[in-house]
């Protein structure tokens, strides 16, 4: 697969980078960003994925997630993807929590959207096959963490593939889409209204129906306006209790939904993940 | 002066602010951010003034300078002005480099930018008087520091008033509006033909001419598009070699002239002037 090179910057001692790609998952050009920290020659690194949540691209995370001092002391490769495929052909819906920008992590089987929606495949198969081949990482030692809908497809795309990530946490994750309105909304639009088939796109139901991860660090605020209505902490808090998974999941007072919350917590996760990846 | 809250949001463990202002100095509304750590209740933090480049407002280095983590270590407030009047009834230009963004710290005597860009003015006077108003700041301990056109404004606006700042930084500063394209288009358009009148505008001429700081801390990218026709660093070094003034100008191999080599260094340059503020 061959990669094209958009940016790259020199920034705390290693390279961010910005590339893109013809996916064979999306059937459109890709756009990722991946930050290199300074290495020895030939060494390979644990790499750490981060799912943007709706609205984002790969850039918001890299410009304001605050990731790569973190990264740098611990000598993780960062890697953001998109959101959703784009392009004047992909369709699109008015609202910001639907179509582009906001590709949930399914592969979508309701028309229009089955042509193009395949982020599930995107972030579980192609980018980590492209980052294996690009750059220098171990992929014995991968991690996955995001942001709201990020939170999500972290979240269940480690629960659905037990022992691959050696760590997994989440920013204000979307912890239960059977359970709440932006969920409702995309899981009908791309899967359709069976709500059993929703079940493998659910943290909370994947852990119900007995995936399991070996722990799990999550970081919500509470002055989310989101939390209430569409987060539902409450629920993954019960689900892992229910199960007995352990979990790390703080409540931090008074932080938003915002990245100015993400920043604030992320060299924290990046150490968490850090300690798992290097052990 | 009565302020208006635009935004606040939690981060590492203070306050984010944007605020708004009708401005005195320029005539018109001015926007500035401001980061307070989190303090005991009655304490008076020492301040650090951020001067951004061409093209920025204060959100730039709010979203991308990665300031609060260093910040709330240190107990700093971090201050951020925007680089220009705004508005539709302020007078613009169509390149990026004169007019709207790009009010290069001055006080222009040139008509139509008379009216309204006073830069100088605002950041010497009208904003401190008002942050001292508004916020938990000790005054006695106030810093400077600014990217490009910024790094211009916080060394000029230093050198021009001694002992008011305990301490000076920049990020790879325009340090001769003299000697660059940036500066004669900006001069010659707000302060008019007379160079003589540019002087007090110059790092490197207010050098010359017997201003001094006790030190000075810049760093500039070796990588930088802007540094051999703009920012022409050698300048500096020549004025305070010539002048005996201690200064630590560090040459950062392989950085540009982005925000990704502003925020590898700015935890250093937080420490550095929260040494002199708390000495």
């Amino acid at each position: 697969m061959s990669l094209e090179t958009i940016s790259t910057n020199r920034a705390f001692g290693g390279t961010q980078g910005v590339y893109k790609h013809a996916s064979s998952a999306t059937g459109t050009e890709m756009t990722f960003a991946v930050y290199v920290p300074e290495h020895a020659e030939g060494a390979k690194l644990p790499v750490l994925f981060y799912l943007s949540g709706l609205t984002c691209t790969h850039a918001n995370v890299m410009e304001k997630g605050e990731y790569r001092a973190a990264c740098a002391e611990h000598g993780i490769i960062f890697v953001c993807p998109d959101t959703s495929p784009r392009g004047d052909d992909v369709p699109d819906d008015e609202g910001y929590d639907f179509g582009k920008g906001a590709g949930f992590y399914v592969n979508a089987t309701q028309d229009p959207w089955a042509t193009h929606f395949h982020m599930r495949d995107y972030v579980e198969n192609e980018l980590p096959a492209l980052i294996a081949e690009n750059f220098p990482v171990d992929m014995e030692r991968q991690g996955i963490t995001g942001h709201s809908m990020g939170g999500h497809g972290a979240l269940t795309i480690s629960l659905r593939n037990p022992g691959r990530y050696k760590s997994t946490s989440a920013f204000a994750p979307i912890v239960s889409p059977l359970n709440c309105p932006w969920g409702e909304k995309a899981l009908t639009g791309y899967i359709g209204g069976d709500k059993a088939a929703w079940r493998e796109y659910d943290a909370c139901a994947l852990i119900e129906d007995g995936a399991r991860l070996p722990d799990l660090l999550v970081d919500q605020g509470t002055g989310d306006n989101f939390l209430e209505e569409q987060l539902k902490t409450r629920l993954l808090e019960e689900a892992v209790a229910a199960a007995g998974m352990p979990a790390t999941i703080r409540m931090q007072e008074g932080y938003d939904h915002s990245y100015y919350f993400i920043s604030t917590f992320m060299a924290d996760h990046v150490a968490w993940h850090a300690e798992r990846l290097k052990a």
